[in-house]
């Protein structure tokens, strides 16, 4: 199939464009590249060195043979959206492009609008682009599991069957995000399933689990094919994050209670995930909802078990209980559901200790460059950023580069 | 009680601004006068003149005594909406000002991308600034019935008891909105009940129906005094247009079957919720949603009434069903609820032919500016705008001003 990823540049999109690459697709490679400008603007850094995305698809190239095109885009840009759109004939476009951390929406008043109307406009561009240019062209949009918050009753994929009052209805599964990242989510969704709706636009929300692992094989196949890997406090992934701090003999450092229950997969199946929605596209008009995580943990669960992955190789692994900055329960009651991708054929990479230990072993080989002051959360839930995020000083603190590698 | 009223210019906020003064509030009127910018780019106009909001609000104090603030203020500017927050001691903010027509945010992707940042924007700097500058203050947010769409189980006011594989949960109720629009209003109630969350932001969120009528006594005191009037396919509410169809002989022009229902409410009661609401604040922290109407009807059932309204006077009026430009039901179950406001002590106008009486004379005052061009709708869900909207020669089409208004 001939497929578009946006936001290609990033943890995810890389891989998935890789792996897409890899089966016989025809992939184009699209990002506007503001995810390494945040880096710079939040004093962070990928731990892994990533090579630009002009020598990526050259390594690939040189190494497989098969094309990855690269087009630098800018969703926000409705023309040039449509110009690419127009340019190929797609069978599917992967959506990645969304600023995609909720404590970086948590900073301030500018990064909170800027989060929501980038996503939300980015989103709505590509819709229009496909309505005018590609309307039978599949979208496959990356949404997440914290849309539904953590409501007392089971977790339906997208939508639920009410019964009130005598009368029945399948309607959208109410939304409660915790996050004005996650709040751009549920903006996303609406927008997507009205115009699958009015126009006929053919899409697949994957409400995804938090995320982990260093890569896919594709990306093991050499330095310059390397996805990046975040440990710090604005887009470090917990599961990851811990595994940077076990490391380096950090300790733990768990919010509030860790009761908090989430969806996990392994970054392995999610770009299965990816691959699996797209070969079983939806009828036109059709809005469907997958919720794409395979096991669900909660904080502390996932503390313990890489505690107890360490005390094998026979290490101490302390657990520390940071107050929580963000707003979210810390007990309470959570069962997703996930079965229809189970049923497109999805076997999942459960977490094993061989994972931790790979993880693990990638943060060591990088282990100098790991700073551990952004272990510490800068951002309050209640208050905001505090420190200097955004400012000038900030912008000028440059990352450093690996020599070799751009 | 010391209040903002945000959207001040337009056809509910400017009659909502007077009818708070009058009952003795102390207001400051908001606006960035963008609808007077919208009707010159649709090339659309109010059927009845409107003075300037200078003129406005000295009319007003000469008449009354009382005085209303004027303050020409965006609210998508963040520094500007902070600093007019923190100037007063406020009680409460009433939020008119998003752009506010279905039709036009679906005339193109620039339309709907402006729609919606606009509103949420907009939105977003108003909770940001109360969080900073007013946390104690009480957000009156206009929102709409359009937000619920048409599900075929009774609609609660805002949140809905779920039973689930035998679990309980009180979650906000899902929404299906029917435009670009609509959806704004959705992606703004999500915010705020998320700000109500983490911060304590105090709101009440009016889901109100569609509004009918000339004005309040207030505004009938002067010329000055008037709101805006729209009749025509982007501004104008279904039962504002009808009796203007009716009023120059033209035939009623009913989208599709006209089976469509919606709840409705007299503009003498829609100033009367946002009082109401106001003067019973909710906790610190609540996030609380009034369906704002007070009765429902068909398109259908509105049209027969106003044909029977025009019979008694011995004139006739013929029904057209035009082709529906929007995507929607044309018969469906409808059963919204609306007790909240009426428990507040609301004693509904309801729809009755003096009332339908008095919108034709007002109509057939200014019956010589009716461009009965502007009847046919211009705007398709599915296909979006036809004609010039936004070119630059509709945009050198000038409103004609009476003489002495403005």
């Amino acid at each position: 199939m001939r497929v578009i990823v946006f936001g290609a540049d990033g943890y995810l999109g890389w891989p998935t464009s890789l792996h897409l690459s890899a089966r016989g697709h025809d992939v184009i490679a699209a990002d506007n590249l503001i995810r390494r400008r945040w880096d710079v603007l939040c004093g962070t850094e990928s731990l892994v060195p990533i090579a630009s995305m002009k020598r990526r698809v050259e390594r690939w190239k040189a190494l497989t043979g098969r094309e990855i095109k690269w087009e630098k885009l800018d969703l926000t840009s409705l023309a040039d959206t449509t110009a690419l759109i127009t340019q190929y004939q797609l069978e599917a476009v992967v959506h990645f492009a969304e600023q995609r951390s909720a404590p970086y929406s948590m900073i301030s008043a500018q990064h909170a609008v800027e989060t929501q109307v980038n996503n939300v406009v980015g989103t709505l561009n590509l819709l229009f682009a496909l309505r005018e240019s590609a309307p039978d062209c599949h979208l496959v949009k990356l949404g997440t599991m914290g849309e539904y918050g953590t409501p007392n009753i089971d977790i339906e994929e997208g939508f639920i069957d009410i019964e009130h009052n005598g009368r029945k209805d399948r309607l959208p599964f109410p939304k409660q995000p915790g996050s004005f990242y996650h709040l751009s989510k549920v903006h996303d969704s609406h927008n997507i399933m009205f115009t699958c709706r009015v126009w006929g636009i053919r899409a697949t929300d994957l409400n995804q689990g938090v995320v982990y692992g260093t890569g896919i094989p594709e990306t093991d196949m050499h330095g310059q094919l390397r996805t990046r890997f975040d440990y710090d406090d604005i887009w470090g992934t917990v599961l990851n994050r811990f595994c940077s701090q076990a490391a380096i003999g950090y300790p733990l450092t768990v919010y509030g209670e860790g009761g908090q229950t989430r969806g996990f997969l392994d970054i392995r199946d999610t770009v299965r995930c990816v691959e699996l929605a797209m070969l079983n596209a939806p009828e036109r008009g059709e809005f469907r909802v997958f919720n794409q995580f395979t096991e669900q943990f909660s904080v502390r669960e996932l503390a313990e078990r890489i505690k107890a992955a360490r005390a094998h190789h026979g290490l101490e692994t302390s657990i520390e209980h940071l107050p929580n900055p963000r707003t979210e329960l810390e007990a309470h009651y959570y069962n997703a559901k996930h079965q229809h991708l189970l049923d497109l054929g999805l076997v999942p990479h459960k977490l094993e200790d061989s994972l931790i230990d790979r993880v693990i072993g990638l943060v060591e080989r990088y282990k100098k460059r790991i700073r551990p002051e952004l272990f510490v959360p800068r951002v309050d839930w209640r208050r905001g950023g505090t420190g200097d995020f955004g400012k000038p000083s900030a912008r000028r603190r440059r990352v450093a580069v690996a020599p070799g590698i751009r």
